[in-house]
């Protein structure tokens, strides 16, 4: 042992980084350590289970990963909740769960007060409720306004909705890199726009909407504003109440690390409770779940967009990384995932647009949600290799591939490794 | 150890049988204990997780027991298949899962063939999805024929669907005990009726309703037949495909072991793909999944009925328990159940009777399902009491106790200490 040890030649810091990373980058790599090595929320990237094989996970905005502590956490919660509690258990924890999860959610994620979100279902059934309630809370207004861009079950959904509903759909085709502005959204709205539903942040680009200016606009024009939040939950942190969105709905199994198809959540605002009632009027929208009364009558709060039984076990693996987020809290988040990013861009600068890769994301950071897109013709089979060598982005069709940088998961040097992986495959 | 036990004086064996079971009643404990003596499925009794200070769970129709070997499974695939695998998994294994699933529940429950059947949302969700489309299959009839007696979600719904279709509900009221007949289908089915919504078992009185009769009653009206399996699955053993029904949907927590809230199961027979479409147009259920196209066009098969991600960790519990049902095959499963609800009717009538409980099930065993309900003022006081003693019924409102005794989960011996329980509170 020693305090100062021995003087290192260039070449071997060089063969170093070779050796540990495979990374033939060495700028980007001590970069990418001194990032590291400064970030105050790096002691969470041990949190998750570790995955022997992967090199470099980088799509954690498609499925997050599962926390190490969650096998004792369902262990136990077989054993004991369910095992043993059995049915007691409903009445001793899990009857208020969809909304306390839902309240622990907006705390957390969504600047939002308790009361107005639960968690249920998948995204697309939540889409489907709150555009039904949306359009019939503005009878006489017959157009719903949505981007040509946006996820396809955002789009099929409104669309089946709207042919229901006997509305029609009016298309926002923004810029499909910077995304959508509130001038689209101006030039789209009238006083027969019902409801105006778009994701926060694009699944493609990446691209960030000005939330609190475009649902100002879709106000300005008497209409309802719907957020698709999945995408952003857990990444990027919003206001909701103080903006004053109306609805939104989102993904627990991205940046929420909630497991393959956890449930989704639905935000309400207060002031369209009551007035505001979903279509599928399953017993656990009922003001009173176990009257088995003859007629239906729906609870006035909240839960009223719950339908079924709540899915328990699915809810369990989220409650952790709830934990860890507000541990970390979503100011530091966010900033750990735009030193992500923009480290990501400055790889892709250096390493890939040489080889004719272009980018689809915005460049600046505060228009980018968690993840950047790169497009080349040959992404599709890049992909394929580079999933065999355990580096995992995720392939959009036709040309692009995403990089999902989750925060709290993802290191400087991993996003690095997969940037290299890439330039590796292309050459 | 010797051949020949010492001979016991008739004192010491209901000393015993007093020590061992709590119970005074020694002609029932006799008939119980030579019962799960000649059970060819008891041997799986050892299969379900431990449930230390429970001394008889008669709620397997509310939610069943977790076998033991889910804990170590649950935990590989959260290590492996989740967080190694991670995004890998749905090209490797996931993404044809709610068929593949389905498929087996159909195989092993359904008596119907591949392709009809797929895991997916709850109960509720499921049962709009499918009332929806048979309300559009059938133009120009005006009617949803539905059980004013049935499970609150399914009128719920019904009458919602009803309200959005422009169609009217036309009640049937049979009697509570014996639960819906073909006549009082006959009788209430006309050129007006597009759907007729029934459950298979009550879920109170565990009237089992004469599912290929009745059916083909309904067809005769030209009507389509939409059966609830809630309260019948890994219970009753039946025939879809045989019987001609159109539509159905069940619940995989209580006899299928799922866990709470567990996604629901729904079966489309295959005449009507491509000409029944649901309403809820989520990605899930388009012709590409991955195509992200501008336009919806629905898959012709059965992956139609599937809107979002499907809830992957909820699907794994449901797997062992289709196994064990499918080793001891569904035709024991109902001896087993049959021998399991007549005993419990004896050891009512010795027991319950002469306190004033009254019987609210069939006493004929091809009448009823796997649940039978009694009826007294105080239950409401007397569930709290024993669900506090580590005794577990269901409690109905206003006074129903529920033993639900799940075939593989439940022994005679501890059918009988759950009854003798209620007598002891009520005495």
């Amino acid at each position: 042992m020693t305090d100062s040890p021995a003087p290192e030649t260039p070449e071997s810091v060089e063969d170093e980084h070779r050796r540990v990373a495979g990374i033939s980058a060495p700028d980007l790599l001590s970069e990418a350590r001194r990032l590291d090595d400064a970030d105050p929320l790096s002691p969470h990237l041990d949190a998750f289970v570790d995955a022997p094989g992967v090199s470099a996970y980088l799509d954690g905005n498609s499925l997050g990963r599962p926390l190490k502590e969650l096998p004792e956490k369902v262990d136990a919660f077989i054993r004991e909740d369910w095992g043993t509690r059995l049915i007691r258990s409903w009445d001793e924890q899990w009857m208020d769960l969809p909304m306390s999860l839902g309240d622990r959610i907006a705390q957390v994620c969504l600047g939002a007060a308790a009361g107005q979100t639960v968690v249920a279902d998948s995204t697309s059934v939540l889409l489907y409720k709150l555009m039904h309630a949306a359009v019939a809370a503005r009878p006489g207004r017959s157009e719903i306004v949505i981007e040509a861009g946006n996820f396809p079950t955002d789009r099929f959904i409104a669309a089946g909705v709207a042919n229901e509903t006997g509305a029609t759909l009016r298309w926002v085709e923004p810029d499909p890199v910077s995304g959508v502005s509130v001038d689209d959204i101006t030039a789209a709205v009238s006083e027969r726009t019902s409801l105006v539903v778009l994701s926060h942040v694009d699944y493609r680009s990446g691209a960030l909407a000005d939330m609190p200016s475009i649902t100002k606009a879709v106000h300005e024009a008497g209409a309802l504003m719907l957020w698709d939040l999945c995408h952003s939950a857990g990444s990027v942190p919003m206001k909701l109440d103080e903006w004053g969105v109306d609805l939104a709905v989102g993904c627990t199994y991205k940046y929420l690390n909630g497991g393959p198809g956890s449930p989704a959540f639905a935000y309400l605002a207060k002031q369209h409770h009551g007035a505001v009632t979903q279509p599928i009027h399953g017993w656990w929208s009922a003001a009173d779940i176990f009257a088995m009364g003859p007629e239906y009558a729906p609870v006035a709060g909240i839960r009223q967009l719950l339908s079924g039984t709540p899915p328990v076990l699915s809810m369990l693996a989220m409650q952790g990384m709830l934990d860890l987020l507000d541990d970390a809290g979503m100011t530091a988040v966010r900033a750990k995932s735009i030193s992500l990013t923009d480290f990501a861009v400055r790889a892709y600068d250096e390493l890939l647009a040489p080889l004719g890769v272009t980018l689809l994301s915005p460049r600046k950071a505060s228009q980018r949600g968690g993840h950047i897109t790169i497009g080349h013709d040959s992404f599709q089979d890049v992909t394929k290799k580079l999933w065999g060598e355990g580096v995992i982005p995720d392939f959009r069709f036709p040309d692009g591939i995403r990089l999902g940088l989750s925060p709290l998961s993802t290191s400087h040097e991993e996003t690095l490794r997969g940037i290299v992986a890439v330039r590796d495959a292309l050459a």
